[in-house]
């Protein structure tokens, strides 16, 4: 069957060899004669798992000693509500940056808990860029941003940097590039990008948060539940954390996150110069808070759309619809993409305006 | 390799089929040649198998119009708090029977959002029975049950009946045996036992229930929020939601409910029989309240147990290691357990009382 060059943004394109070998172990995992979807989470060769995941992650981004590592579930989505608990303080009041739709998501469900303010937004053009000099100052408890973002394709090139707490949604551009853990007091991340299939949320946590909420929590919105018990409070998302834990191996062997965040950075550049160039396309985002992670872009003259499309989809390209909010194309370049399939997208765009423009 | 045996209390035992088509479609998925973990949840293929999946549970257990089907994420255990919250009505309070474990955690969700009373208890002899005629007033919002209880082996055989609505953790015994819907306000279940691996949950919601919630609802938590994006307000989990499909499919194939009721019967009968009228065992249930699912015993010679232990463990059998409240023995017999596993551990059984008895 001809290779798919898979644009999608999220669920994405992983390793070849983590469906591999997933699909191996779904027959007959670490030898057990078991597969891995019915052994129990307590099993030595889950709970190894688990484990090697966990190290993983703290290892790929260096993460600090007093840091903690957790496999949950319910998506970035219920990480909004999750970091509103784990993060409410006596000023019971928290500063969101608002950079998109799920930024907006992530701080609505801090008004179930406390008293929000949106202290910087770029809604007035339709999330093209990033707000610059964001302060939050010492009377919230946290500020919380969304370091990467998936519809509009901005992305935080510097984080904001204060006394007060730093909470990041980080589900569409960790692991694609090198970060100071040391900054933020919670990072999660939906894993759906770059750690693997839908199913499970990371959250890197720093311990001395844990316990000091001023309100009660329900329990399994209570990070300290599940860091007591090693990220096995309940039943975990078992096939989800193990083909994460597949594709932190590969990312690891292939030379980690500094290795990647050159290709990613080399992918990016490729397709940007190719939508600067060609005069048939435009991108839609400010040139200094363009997103590594997605490029979004126009084509500029809607007569050639059906003939575009055709083109690519020609080419086995898939995935590149943008969002009805923005229109046009996005191509989600993660990790996982090899430059090849940007450099056929390209080669499509260049073939376009040869023989239409 | 030599088939293992899988008594596993949850993750447990899927039909082989379930394992092979899955394993395929991590290679090439619906001929997308496409992994079904790297493809749009949006899409038309995957959109088809979500579909699927809430239909064939309709479809398996006679869902009468007026009710809805989700999957959602965060197992059982989310399932606690979200009925809290999407079934606290004026009074803010609720009744909850105590049958486990499992009971009690879902009791305790109860209270971040209102006032609980446990009606029924069966603590007092270690959760070896269901307590009998529990009737919950009109002063209760709701009453809470668990259908099965996995770690003590109890089920109700016939549930409780009043004007107050009943919601039901049906996580363990869901898809072993005919159940009336419209007899429930809300049953929700973790996929783990009879519909698929970790990571799902789903819920069989009676759609007047929704939007009726004296107190504000978190987003995620808002069973409303899903129902109205059927079941896809946020990224699903593609894998869990897929392979719990092929296994709704298997069990429809294989005769559905009560077909598979009638094997699950006689596998009980087998196994408790043995239990019964071998003098080296006993149960450790009232005979009544025995589960279908999970039978608990003892070995009551405690210096055969390790010939016990190393007999089964040479049979290829595994995960009938008690729990650590009930100790002793544990044998899960959920719908994928062929007939002859039970078989070989009742011949395992008697050879141990044939030698040593």
């Amino acid at each position: 069957m001809a290779y798919v060059h898979n644009f999608s943004a999220g669920p994405c394109v992983l390793p070849q060899a983590v469906f591999e070998e997933a699909s191996q172990a779904l027959l007959n995992f670490d030898n057990l004669g078991l597969s891995i979807i019915e052994i129990s989470h307590r099993s030595p060769s889950f709970v190894a798992v688990m484990e090697e995941a966990r190290s993983l992650v703290k290892e790929l981004l260096e993460v600090p000693d007093g840091y903690t590592v957790l496999f949950l579930q319910g998506g970035a989505s219920m990480g909004f509500l999750t970091v509103a608990y784990n993060m409410i303080r006596n000023q019971k009041k928290a500063a969101y940056v608002n950079t998109g739709a799920w930024a907006k998501k992530a701080a609505k469900e801090f008004s179930f808990v406390g008293e929000l303010d949106i202290i910087a937004s770029s809604e007035d053009k339709n999330y093209s860029y990033i707000p610059k000099n964001i302060v939050a100052g010492s009377d919230y408890d946290f500020l919380h941003i969304t370091s990467n973002n998936t519809i509009s394709g901005t992305q935080y090139k510097d984080f904001p940097t204060s006394d007060t707490p730093l909470v990041c949604d980080m589900s569409s551009d960790i692991f694609s590039r090198k970060i100071n853990v040391a900054d933020f007091d919670i990072i999660y991340a939906g894993a759906q990008k770059n750690m693997g299939p839908a199913g499970t949320a990371v959250y890197i946590v720093k311990e001395s948060i844990l316990g000091n909420s001023s309100i009660p929590i329900p329990t399994m919105l209570d990070l300290n539940t599940h860091y007591s018990k090693d990220s096995m409070f309940n039943t975990p998302p078992v096939f989800a954390i193990y083909a994460s834990m597949l594709n932190l191996r590969w990312l690891k062997k292939n030379g980690g996150v500094g290795h990647i965040q050159n290709v990613n950075e080399k992918k990016a550049t490729l397709l940007y110069n190719e939508i600067d160039n060609n005069p048939l396309f435009e991108g839609t985002t400010a040139i200094e808070d363009r997103s590594t992670m997605n490029a979004t872009f126009l084509l500029k003259e809607a007569a050639l759309t059906d003939t575009f499309n055709k083109m690519w989809q020609e080419a086995n390209i898939s995935g590149i619809k943008g969002h009805r909010s923005v229109g046009g194309y996005r191509a989600s370049m993660y990790n996982a993409l090899p430059i090849e399939s940007v450099m056929e997208l390209v080669n499509v765009m260049k073939e376009l305006t040869e023989k239409h423009g």
